[in-house]
């Protein structure tokens, strides 16, 4: 009969599993705020604003339908990306504030 | 002499990408989730607190270096990783109220 995990065993091998999962979350997140770096340019020097309602619409209900078959929670989908959103639109408006 | 992107056709482009790195988060996100339901069925069953206050900080260093090597503002990666923790702190209450 083969040996079961000792409890902090099977603890570590999920927290290791997550710790990689993160890394990876910070890293596409990273990716991610190179790209709305360069929206944020590209507004500035068009005159567009930093927020735009319809596209933010348009992401929130593309994500929550992901997360519906990912099963992940589609509330906390959107939260998550309000979250990211709202600290894309600050960086749009600290670019428009810095010199093209 | 190449014709220069239409301006609608640049802001498109950034957003496919921004919308392909988004499913990705969902997905890494559900994946996270997943594990961490099965660490709070861990806990419960073990009866270990739903909160590892030392287990978060060493979370919350590991992946503000990450971010620094990343380009990612470690501030922002703290935060993130605080409302994904509160998250599964509720879950994990949520999951000790439940039959084993």
């Amino acid at each position: 009969m083969p040996e079961p995990s000792s409890p902090s065993t099977a603890l570590q091998e999920f927290r290791k599993s997550i710790d990689n999962l993160d890394a990876t979350l910070i890293y596409v997140l990273a990716e991610r705020f190179r790209l709305t770096k360069r929206v944020g340019e590209y507004k500035r020097d068009n005159g567009l604003p930093s927020s735009d309602k319809g596209r933010e619409a348009e992401q929130i209900e593309r994500l929550k339908t992901l997360a519906r078959e990912a099963d992940l929670d589609p509330e906390f989908a959107e939260r998550f990306l309000r979250f990211v959103i709202d600290e894309v639109i600050c960086h749009h408006e600290r670019i428009k504030s810095e010199p093209g």
